[in-house]
């Protein structure tokens, strides 16, 4: 959590081609926990250790990528200073009324210049994460695939960069975190809401409103290893991985969901704080910001986005 | 960071018996970094991943202990709130002038009721990682030891833990993450000013103004291996573990300084948000608590302070 | 496998008090496969990774401890010249028919100076790792609790160490990889049959025909992690560890079966070969010998044994 | 060491383009330990854990790639007996004499079916491992780079793999432990001289005597990631990994010393016994056998030999 309020990446919403091989993908590779289902046919999925109510929500559609993502602020009073904020600098706001998404107050839509729709919310049903808040233990018993912890941030891809940033820096309390740049030009910002070395990032690319991946944490090395190996025993469409990035210093594997939407699995990363120098990488240095083993690019991780 | 501004622990200043075998140590075993040594005899180090000057400050003195930990906080407006609310509780603030520590602005000193000298400030002098910020690499050439990341927290004894945890909690902002409960008695609660799952902990404990341990923190329960293995290989006195706390769910390895004083080899522990429901164990479940693992109390962690 | 012909500990036979409470805690939380039942009330299991039919054999009975412990020989060819060289020596043999144990070759049944009861055998059916030989996985679906590859080595205590240590290099053909003397007097001893940095282990104690420890091997530092964690859920009575040996160079994590039998989880340790130096430890350094991180002696660790 | 008593790869002898480039990167990057130099500017290098005088012989040549892989057996017996073998099925013999390499026994070298050369050895000195046989620590200090513990096994490409693979299994008492096969085809072959999944691999491929790559061994897949991250801190060229392979479950990463000879670095891996059921892979699941992760082919891994 920033000094603005802003708290994480609260959920997802996804489009998948078929509904039930998502949900047995997401739920018993993925290892996530299916929530509840609406009227509306959306599934709602969250993480072991979030303590919220969803994390991710699917539905069924003729393409895949990304409906909206949700970002969770401390309480009402940030929310409504946040709405204030965006309609000041003259970005129409939606008002979602409470309950559209299951468990969850009511959420301000708006559209950022990338084209990206992103909401703010303050309340979500707490429904815990498997164990006592009483004398717990270590983790819940019978988890199922890769078992992240949590949703950790996504990557998208649009023209107007320079204002999705603004937008989140300014309005938003975002940090900017790292950054590669071709001259003078910024070709990728990654920015944090709070301690994370990121909670969203942002890839200048021609079409907007594309997503690269969503990502989710485990806490170890060993768990991306595992993570790896489920990918393996699924037969899931793999993408890259297990590497290194440069940029953020974490570990990652990823993957594809049945629907063609790429998912992380990522690892490590420093701590961040508003006082930490944010670092930059040149475009030339790309391949070794992007995966500092292997240090080539590789078109199917630029190109491939939903 | 919380929302009130305070970012970290951000130095420990720790009495040593005899100077030159702590230094060695700090360096050799615990992979420090010296940074300055004043006209006072003191010498500053520093994690390699923190940007700061110096996060351990070393005092040679007729005992062991901790004289002060110090917080960094966002900035001066926050560090003059911060002195001002302590004031208004009838804390004596004691001004500590800039250059006092070396690279170190202004300092806010109070005692806090079970004992223990902090301070607050809002500026350090910046010396980095050892790493460039542009096209940096994922960690400097020739660590030495355990070579830590980051001073990650401390844990004190006193009696008075609730007149403590007040002020960390109404004053500063810190927020109570997980505790221990004998009846309606607290004996023991673990704060957070931000994400980590504890930046400060105190025990009930008769005696005021002990120090149980200072933490440094590793990326991974490897490093927690490697950590003991260096511990064995330098021939330093150990306390316990590896092994996994069932508070903060941590992974670590407790050791002591030349002088007596305990450090702890520290790694994982969930992200806190300060939406996250506190965790509360039992007295009963003390052992649990402590060392999920062997689940049986050990006297001599239990026992020796400085 | 030495030049002379044993392969491997294939099984150990445990007395056990209460059969399924103990059949429990070996499926549910050491995560062994039921293979099969006699009409003898014994319970056959094994480690996923071996192939043979079963590596453990529980009996219930009035008190715990070993019963024998079998090792596997190349071929009968093997078999029968190893039955000799025991006889030659004054050995009584045992002739154990084929199919006592269920899916097992003749064996030929001996007792050790120490009191032990050990068997050589050279057939026992193969049943498979749960994956097919061909295009197979990295690890079978649905394994349970702490799922090691195999049943690695035991270590017993008994008076007579050096004739039971003689009898395993001189007719066996096993090899002392490492030892432990107060003065001229072995009072532990480590040997190999093959690779292994140990297959059996003996400790001078005056109570003879007593096991220590049967060890069960996963594969990495995590694992033993992730046992102990699924030694802490279950509630199982913990011994000590996570932590390493001195002597092997292992990491580990001991803990007990219902019914007192203690089990060690084991990993690491260095690939033995005949020409390789042993390495000798001094009984001043037996704790270092056994813990190397924490440098003490545990009294319930040297004194309790079945 | 199996039954016929060949324990090990002892040795590789690599031609690199310049002398000082390769041996600063095997010492600072790989970091293995200088041990000798000799007349004939060869230079002598081993890991650490190895106890032999030497494991790697570095020579300067127009070209680089192997000019021989040595193999250590028991005894001078098995030496002889060995060479006898060798030449009743008309392979032609070359006798090394003694001290043609620093600090080792006579050798018996020969050429196999597919143009590598092979030497059999029976003595070489033992220099120790940088620890004391008597209270010996867990690694020596001041390791550099990368430190693995072993030369571990070498893959090379050639035309007639049947003929190669007859010779090491019929007349060496190697074991096939993996193999992939395209029809009735054998295009790959792995084999055991003992205990491990592999000691040396052949692949069918028309050009005869190259070497695809040399392998050291390090402890765990956390030593992967770290070598891969000092891979990339030396800007050395890399190949691919950290990944797993299908063969041998084994986790790996591959780059290029600086003449273009590859050098794995790998984990892992089950233990052979005799009596395992060896697997097989049909070349349809050739992407899955190399990278069970990525599931792809690689044509830089495929075609790039020495």
């Amino acid at each position: 959590m920033g000094m603005n309020g802003v708290l994480r990446p609260g959920h997802a919403a996804i489009r998948v081609l078929d509904l039930e091989p998502a949900v047995t993908y997401y739920i018993e590779v993925m290892g996530l926990i299916e929530t509840a289902r609406d009227d509306r046919g959306r599934v709602y999925l969250k993480a072991w250790d979030e303590h919220d109510h969803h994390s991710l929500v699917l539905r069924e559609a003729d393409s895949p990528g990304l409906d909206y993502m949700g970002f969770k602020v401390v309480d009402d009073a940030t929310l409504d200073a946040m709405a204030a904020g965006l309609a000041a600098r003259g970005v129409a706001i939606e008002a979602v009324p409470a309950g559209e998404h299951v468990g969850t107050g009511r959420r301000v839509r708006f559209r950022v210049p990338t084209g990206h729709a992103f909401e703010l919310y303050a309340h979500k049903d707490i429904v815990g994460n498997g164990m006592p808040t009483m004398n717990p233990g270590i983790r819940p018993d019978a988890l199922k695939g890769i078992a992240p912890v949590r949703l950790d941030h996504a990557l998208m891809y649009g023209a107007d960069l320079d204002g999705t940033v603004a937008l989140f820096t300014e309005v938003l309390g975002f940090q900017v975190t790292e950054s590669v740049a071709a001259g003078d030009t910024v070709i990728a910002a990654f920015l944090s809401c709070g301690a994370k070395v990121h909670d969203i990032a942002f890839v200048r690319q021609p079409a907007d409103g594309k997503l690269h991946h969503i990502a989710f944490y485990v806490d170890s090395w060993d768990d991306v290893l595992r993570a790896a190996d489920t990918i393996a025993a699924n037969d899931v469409s793999h993408d890259l991985g297990p590497t290194r990035h440069g940029i953020s210093r974490g570990q990652t594997v990823y993957c594809f969901d049945p629907s063609g939407n790429r998912n992380e699995v990522f690892t490590g990363g420093y701590m961040w704080y508003p006082d930490r120098p944010p670092l930059k990488w040149t475009a030339d240095e790309l391949p070794r910001a992007l995966f500092i083993h292997e240090r080539k690019l590789r078109d199917s991780f630029m190109s491939v986005v939903t």
